[in-house]
């Protein structure tokens, strides 16, 4: 086994033991080298390892710090936020910050099938896990098919709840796309993180009964939630 | 329809007609402003909007530019780069950059189902499309399966017909994990972006005949490829 291997085993044990927890800051190079008795290029090649493998990350300036272990999110055909959370053991909440019923856009036309003129309901807010953003949502539903959603959305923590009281009792994933962006100066604020953080972007489309009944468009924050497939066994 | 939604939706339909070719910069906020009569903070909610559909992006201090199309990038059982990229009408590229045999590390055999101690070969480079980087990955095989792989590996552009070299005729994505990083200075200058540009990072574990035989790490520049999901119908 080569040094820089040794290092990151070492290393990666470390963390996994808990000493040393999610947000610690590494002690810099020079001291994790001579600690190791190696030179900063191999202890660089095992920390850089263990970036790629999502136990340390890098900011700018600031040095290389310990990944918080990140709530696994798996996106089947039937995506619920809450169940998703819970099955992972971890707390989920949701916090609205606007419900509203505007006109639909041409993009959401589009995804929903809905024609120019027709009218949406929108939700926006922020996903939580334990207590701590993981996520800003904004879905947007058929007003016509939907019309006591509003309500049901300031009365109700969870989207599937509100739907089910509408009479949707159940609703399937159409397609899902996944792209990455990082986070501007209101997401960042929204999020708690530094802007210039790594966010996956998710959109999403959902059918009920034949009929396109959610489009919602999701940022995480990707320290905090991984998104992982499903795929058939 | 309110104001920044007409807004966004000329913007939008002029995008869509190539009169903003990608990563052309948009004119600045106030010359935008005044050309549909509105104040900035309207134009401002409509760049907003457009900028969350992955339409335009903002970098920081340079101002909002129109973001190139990304190919789609199906994740499904059977996923293989060059069809995926050939299916969209694209011309599929590999580099490979390193191809070498070492001990697995600690993280590789739990996915693989090796033991300290054995050899894993790794393939590492970028992948193209239409000539241009579009990821980074590393791959990760268990040796003593695949003795002839490397040769293989340098003879052929494609992992999946060296690996049917090596007599694998069919293998399978048993998991994908993805989430989002930001690309640091080594990735951007392979990539051809600038560092802090959001990455795409998926972990996928594929078997074939009842075992793992490959472990690949892809990063994806976000602003050239969308991950999409299958969802049965």
């Amino acid at each position: 086994m080569s040094l820089w291997q040794s290092i990151a085993d070492n290393l990666r044990s470390e963390i996994a033991r808990g000493l040393w927890p999610p947000g610690t800051k590494l002690p810099a190079e020079a001291e994790l080298a001579s600690r190791y008795g190696v030179n900063r290029h191999t202890l660089r090649h095992a920390t850089r390892v263990l970036a790629d493998e999502g136990l340390l990350y890098s900011r700018r300036g600031a040095g290389v710090f310990v990944a918080a272990s990140p709530v696994d999110y798996p996106l089947g055909d039937r995506v619920r936020f809450h169940r998703n959370i819970e099955l992972a053991g971890r707390v989920p909440g949701r916090k609205l910050d606007a419900v509203m019923t505007r006109p639909v856009s041409a993009d959401e036309a589009v995804a929903l099938g809905l024609n120019i003129g027709d009218k949406v309901h929108v939700a926006e807010g922020i996903s939580m896990v334990d207590f701590k953003p993981v996520a800003l949502f904004r879905t947007v539903f058929p007003a016509d098919l939907l019309p006591d959603l509003p309500g049901r959305l300031r009365e109700r923590q969870s989207i599937t709840a509100a739907l089910s009281d509408c009479g949707i009792a159940d609703y399937r994933r159409v397609s899902t796309r996944v792209t990455a962006r990082v986070a501007d100066a209101t997401q960042a604020v929204k999020l708690q993180l530094d802007p210039g953080e790594p966010l996956l972007r998710t959109e999403a489309l959902s059918e009920s009964g034949g009929r396109m009944i959610e489009r919602g468009l999701t940022w995480w924050v990707a320290e905090r939630v991984t998104l992982t497939l499903p795929h058939d066994s």
